[in-house]
């Protein structure tokens, strides 16, 4: 093959939700760029992410549901049962789906503007790819992540399974061990274990989910040890043992066909050869970078999504690569306001946290609300009344800080108080708005309620409405 | 029995949502009042409304989601069946823990300040209560609602149904034919459709579920039409047949076991002798007051609940309540502003509107986005992407005015749709908000975008981000 050589006014890496989101915007202003994308197409959410995982979610909770039956009025005779291929098979039908919908209209149909290979900088703006030289005036790195696996497990085959591989499976092993109980670790485990997978969960920390607040990971340590062991505050230490693995925590062990290793993303920066740029980098080999502009000090070179570590979530990718697509095209460098932090762990009840983490909150200077489904009216109609919503707040005027929950339909209450912590709403303004009964919107409410009450007396406000005038008595 | 006379500061006439709640405003302020209520008690919601009817719903949804199990791998060899006088004691058992928590705390602990009885004008300050009398300085007017049912009807006996005695049945007919497809009747035709019984629904008006939106209605009338046959545009009428009921509407009728009357609710204002009042009152006999008030026209008597007729929904209810007790008991009569319209018909998908209705916005002035639920991530995903939202704003600015949908979770984009509303936000200020994903909150988002794109051009954003500063380019 020859080697060409380019000049082009964008190089885009990546095609996945960052690299999309800013090609999108750089074609809006010009047709002289080019994305480059080494390995499979289709974003990480589409193909191995958000949603395969929620389709064998979706399942495990319509599956779980039946043990609800009995108590209403629901007659099974025979026990229901999964039948694990075809839950797979269904997984990757919906993901075929999603994956082709990404494709459609992006990389479909780029033509010549699109390059298979893995991008490396040969200096600030020219980019080697597959013997092919790229000259970018501006360059936009979003080049994603990959599952992070210790190097020491690697000899143990395909008894190790990412989420890389395990939607690929034709069939599920009878028991497996979860390492790692973030979000992605918890809600696989849970969703596995209720389709009848032999389900262990292990983590070297005393949390679960991401979660900050303490209060909210003890229950949630609570309910998920419901439904599968969770083994807390121990590395695990993985054993070859006939053909199986051997897989220990501090004092406790058990033998399990394979391991899903659940342990977060590494940015994909290692091929990307970034010594060229001479920049400064932290940590985790990050370049410094502005999250409102996205762009790598002083340098016409934008990072998006996963792969600068920042906020590892699709619609925060997304909006990186659109900023960082827009300043790649733009006459001045914008900056932009982000959103409101927010995550959702899709286990059942959902686990969510919204605005500043409970572990970063000055508690000299707070008010916690806080409400348990036990007697909510709506989770107790759906059985589903387990669970713990705590509302932060600045005790001196009620300002909205964030929040912290896992709760039946949770992820619709954090996006009511983020949109709240973000429009700046106190407690006070919150509670004049709307909640319907029986919905569970209520549960908010009474968390907001208890947290009016905690607010410095002086500004609190005893009445919910807004008053209006004032007129005689007749 | 002695004839009694009391003079009391308030008397508060009905123990229901809007009574309770107005009695715990007056209690802050004073011992020196009375509840009085006539027939059972516990409030209209738990004891034969939101309560009983979520219940059935819940029990419809859980037996009606085995539909999708061939599909996703869940394997049944025997079709699941339901009991149905198993599910009615389960709504029964569900409703007394509702109605005892209603009680428990108020009408349970008041002694002599509580009065078993109708009570009825005698004059402006004077009720007449089983032969006892009772003089008020105030008095809140808070006696609720009952089904409509036709005279000529109550011929038919324990063959017409209403929300009074639904829930009461032991076992319910094999079929039943729904009057009235408002809110009630559709949400309990689906339901009671799903668990097996034969349903026939049927309105004189060419709309469901209290629908103004002509696009929506079409959806729903559609998909409620999959579910038992709809007949819309012609009253019914009803005749005795061998012990059965023949129902005909225009051309269409069949033969039920019974029928399920859900032509409204009724003001309980026909037994109070408001004509000792001598104030105007409105076409359905309701005394004019002011909304924002209570307040009937200048007298110290306020009108609270479903008895107003205004907003028959238990959050307005108990908003009504908190207001007039507050004036009760209060120097000046204060004005209090009211939430944004929501009104949610829980479905399957859920019907919700916010805001102003469709009937009422400015054509000329109006820009309406709109989405689809069939390619909807989250929706496919739970498998329920049937359904329309519809988005209203200002076509000049952006400036949101409401909503109607037909959709899965519609409860919840409801909520987000009239907080927005009542914060006087337009579309680019909530899609600067985080939309996660993957959450059905995604087709808000998707139908506000489509909103955007029809506002004046001068007005529009096309960068959903909020700009912060400009820095030169490097």
């Amino acid at each position: 093959m020859m080697e060409t050589h380019r000049k082009v006014q964008v190089a885009v890496i990546g095609a996945g939700t960052a690299g999309l989101a800013a090609m999108t915007q750089v074609r809006r202003v010009t047709d002289n760029f080019v994305l480059i994308n080494g390995g499979a197409l289709g974003t990480t959410c589409a193909r191995v992410g958000c949603m395969p995982s929620k389709a064998v979610i979706q399942v495990a909770e319509d599956f779980h549901r039946r043990k609800v039956f009995d108590r209403v009025g629901i007659v099974s005779k025979q026990h229901l049962t999964v039948d694990i291929p075809n839950v797979l098979e269904h997984v990757r039908d919906l993901r075929d789906i999603f994956v082709d919908r990404v494709l459609a209209g992006t990389t479909d149909e780029l033509g010549e503007q699109f390059i298979d290979g893995y991008a490396r900088f040969a200096g600030p703006n020219l980019l080697q790819v597959s013997g092919h030289r790229v000259q970018a005036d501006n360059i936009v790195i979003a080049t994603g992540s990959r599952p992070v696996v210790p190097d020491a497990w690697r000899r143990f085959g395909d008894r190790v399974l990412t989420t890389d591989n395990l939607f690929e499976q034709d069939d599920l092993p009878d028991s497996v061990a979860v390492l790692g109980l973030g979000v992605i670790g918890l809600e696989l485990g849970q969703a596995l274990g209720r389709i009848g997978v032999e389900v262990t969960g292990i983590d070297a920390l005393q949390r679960v989910g991401g979660i900050t607040d303490p209060a909210v990971n003890k229950i949630a340590v609570d309910l998920m040890g419901r439904e599968f062991p969770v083994w807390l505050g121990h590395r695990a230490e993985l054993q070859e043992e006939s053909r199986r693995l051997r897989v220990s925590s501090g004092e406790q062990t058990v033998v399990v066909d394979k391991v899903l290793v659940c342990l977060g993303r590494r940015p994909n920066l290692d091929r990307l050869g970034l010594e060229q740029l001479g920049v400064e980098t932290d940590a985790r080999g990050v370049p410094k970078h502005d999250p409102h502009t996205m762009q790598i000090d002083g340098m016409p070179i934008f990072i998006a999504g996963d792969v600068n570590a920042d906020r590892q979530i699709l619609h925060e990718a997304a909006d990186e690569g659109r900023i960082a697509g827009r300043n790649a095209v733009s006459k001045e460098i914008q900056s932009y306001a982000r959103r409101t932090p927010i995550t959702i762990t899709f286990t059942d009840p959902n686990i969510a946290s919204v605005g500043v983490p409970f572990t970063d909150l000055d508690e000299s200077q707070l008010a916690v609300g806080e409400i348990r489904f036990g007697p909510v009216g709506r989770a107790v109609l759906m059985a589903k009344n387990k669970g713990l919503l705590r509302v932060y707040a600045q005790r001196r005027n009620g300002k909205l800080l964030g929040g912290s929950m896992i709760a039946p339909s949770g992820e619709h209450l954090a996006h009511l108080l983020a949109w709240s912590v973000q429009l700046g709403q106190s407690v006070h303004d919150v509670l004049r708005m709307p909640f319907y009964h029986p919905a569970i919107e209520e549960a908010l409410q009474a968390a907001l309620q208890d947290l009016k009450r905690k607010i410095d007396p002086s500004t609190r406000d005893t009445f919910e409405l807004e008053r209006l005038d004032v007129q005689p008595r007749p």
